[in-house]
């Protein structure tokens, strides 16, 4: 049995099987008309069914969206026709009928709707479009690194450290917080405290100190009650590391990486990327064609606040030196005074991480953003502070406990070299490739705070 | 700058710097050897130094094992020595020094004590060739998916329903256990009791019935207190899914698998897998040679149950009809019986899962497990029970809650098909491809009982 993408890349006349759901049964006078899909591919491929050639005819045109059959038939190429070919019936079987309560009938559903039934909604055209272009996504970010040396490595989901103090974590315990009192840590199923990882980024750098270069590309949580579009407790990252690399190396593989997959997906998802545009945001397919070519621009931040201040745009945040950028400051750097991505390296030290390297000017380390047109921040990385008395400076500065990070320290004592790495949110990605708004529609089953559907 | 591994896949003579550690620094008169590792391959580069022309020869000297250093050299050819190539250093650079209470010094450690320090461990020998095939071993599953038309889809891993039942499950929650008393679920962070995922499989078995055939690649957890060399409380499992699909779809998918990543391995880590080889596991490239090559045997359970009862052989579970089989058992079907990989199915649906598909004997379902020689159960699948009626009256007669399962019924309720997949645990795969006997060794951070390291 073929699967319809397979038919649909190379059709050939002739004698053939497919199995499917049906989209939409049409009847006329003696014939009906099916559009079928197996989920392989967006197209449906067209079933023709003539009344006196078909054995149980009525029972055929009885059935409703969402049914699923095995059709045998011939395969007829339609040059001249709307769709390139059709199969021509000549016997099929019911596998499972669907009812008129079926909650996917051909007409629109609103988004929100649709998250009430995570469980079906991935056959609807959007979301089946979405998790294809999810699917290969992936696996253009894993070819890129595999191309590239890097090794894929997992860190742990469950930790006992805070990483970066980034953000709130989930508790992951054995113990009952509804029934027991005074439990203790202690008898836990660690024996001590355990979280869901924010970020596997030290134990990346772990790995990339061994192994050389390394990428993860795993799940990471957060526990904050953020009700935004943007916002899940449950999300994808990609997190590289490598050795014996700077900032420079960092945004080098960061723009490689982000080209690379754009191309992929306009190679092997034009059809999704075709659906997208026409849906969901006007001109898609042009743009990311346009940025998978584009050399990206590099601004420092303190020119970055320079153009900022000298925009004759009144921002809800003023810019000033020494400020986060706000989204509202992304967006007008990358659309309004670059025209394309644009990277913003050398950050105050006081509004990035502890780890990040220090540069000479005393002021400034050593962290990039990338920043794109109509999202805003989609990748963020840095080199690493590598040397071992700067670190634990900046470490007693910010008043944190050097004994949590002895391991960190360890990489830094035993044969410490320059690397860096980045971090990119893969629903970002996706929902900057797709132009789907809310974070929510490129999950498969999101998680966000109060909501488990 | 080049990795090592680049180097020794094609070797040019010629001026060439290239950044690493240092493995070993053995000096004799005059001149001064390094073997130096830039954790891209399992090869280490040789560095010959000239004391007359060398700069600062006594602080290159002095270099312990663990030291990072750039070298620039001339790459020369050495076809009679016993390594095909060797940089003559001309300049060097000190990255970072590394005391001599570096824990990885170049004589053995025993893999407890390595446990002990997962942030350096994998720079040694061992888990350094354990992680690139497990890096390999992961593209390998993705690849061969991919060209199968299946869809890499990432199933939650924070669930609020208790999958298939199986084993104990950690709960995520963003109260405190220890300090909070009366805690109502109603307060947590998603409003009801939510948990770590112990498979994909349902989630999985939704998505299949929209988008054809998809697989799973992500982490599960289990609470188990288990002590055992084959546990670990957080591992990677792969779970397949395919719609239209039977069991013998199911083993011939499991089969192709299972083939295509040791071909790939054998391909591409020939180092790697002649290292444990020859030091965990005698005739290891051979047998995985002559699995990748060998049509797996298949045979019913209730056969497997009569060459087990005609067996000369005093089992420690004695095998009868309707017993779960043992590794034991499962060992000499694979070693004895067959001497091959083995698919055993139908097996008595009072072991196995409520959704397995019963068969027309009433005694059985539709189940396959994979048995391997040495390890025993390396793969278990089922097809899926797809009729309602029958789905529905088995989950009555285990007394199961319907409602709590109202997803998984819908699906059977709106053009149900034939369905089926199965499950791989990742680090299981990694230990037969190894021969590392602890699935702690495999694992970059082992989360198990009582112990995060």
């Amino acid at each position: 049995m073929a699967d319809i993408k397979k038919i649909f890349d190379n059709p050939q006349s002739g004698e053939i099987t497919v199995s499917g759901w049906i989209r939409t049964l049409r009847k006329s006078k003696g014939i009906c008309f099916i559009a079928l899909t197996d989920g392989s591919t967006s197209d449906n491929i067209q079933i023709v069914a003539i009344e006196e050639q078909t054995r149980d005819y009525d029972r055929l045109t009885s059935l409703l969206t969402g049914a699923a059959i095995t059709v045998r038939g011939n395969l007829e190429l339609t040059p001249e026709a709307k769709q390139p070919f059709e199969i021509k019936l000549s016997e099929y079987t019911v596998l499972g009928d669907c009812p008129s309560d079926y909650p996917l009938q051909k007409k629109n559903h609103s988004p929100e709707f649709l998250r009430t039934i995570p469980h079906l909604r991935a056959r609807s055209n959007t979301f089946g479009n979405v998790f294809r272009v999810r699917s290969e996504a992936a696996f253009a970010i894993h070819e890129f690194f595999r191309e590239k040396g890097f090794f894929y490595v997992h860190t742990p989901i469950i930790t006992d450290s805070d990483a970066e103090g980034a953000g709130e974590m989930f508790t992951v315990t054995t113990l009952n917080p509804c029934t027991e009192n005074n439990a203790n840590y202690d008898d836990d199923f660690f024996g001590k405290h355990a979280s869901l990882t924010v970020s596997g980024q030290l134990e990346g750098e772990y790995l990339a100190l061994a192994l050389g270069k390394i990428y993860t590309f795993g799940p990471t949580f957060r526990a904050e009650r953020s009700f935004t579009a943007r916002h899940a407790a449950e999300f994808w990252m990609i997190e590289p590391e490598m050795a014996f690399a700077d900032l420079y190396d960092d945004m080098d593989i960061a723009e490689a990486m982000l080209k690379f997959v754009l191309k992929r997906l306009l190679e092997r998802c034009p059809k999704e990327l075709a659906f997208f545009d026409k849906f969901y945001d006007n001109g898609l397919t042009k743009r990311l064609c346009d940025v998978s070519t584009a050399e990206f621009a590099r601004c420092s931040y303190t020119e970055a606040i320079n153009h900022l201040i000298a925009a004759e745009v009144d921002f809800e945040y003023k810019p000033e030196w020494g400020i986060d950028l706000q989204t509202e400051h992304e967006r007008y750097l990358s659309e309004t005074v670059f025209g394309k991505p644009v990277f913003v390296f050398d950050y105050p030290k006081e509004i990035k991480a502890f780890y990040m390297r220090q540069n000479d000017d005393g002021k400034t380390v050593a962290a990039c953003d990338l920043l794109v047109p109509r999202v805003g921040e989609l990748i963020g990385g840095s080199q690493r502070e590598e040397r071992l008395d700067i670190l634990k400076a900046r470490m007693s500065e910010l008043e944190m406990d050097e004994a949590a990070y002895s391991r960190y320290l360890d990489t830094r004592r035993y044969g410490t070299v320059p690397h860096a790495g980045f971090g990119l949110g893969f629903e970002r990605l996706l929902m900057y490739v797709t132009g789907i708004s809310n974070i929510r529609d490129v999950i498969p089953f999101p998680r966000t705070a109060g909501s488990i559907y």
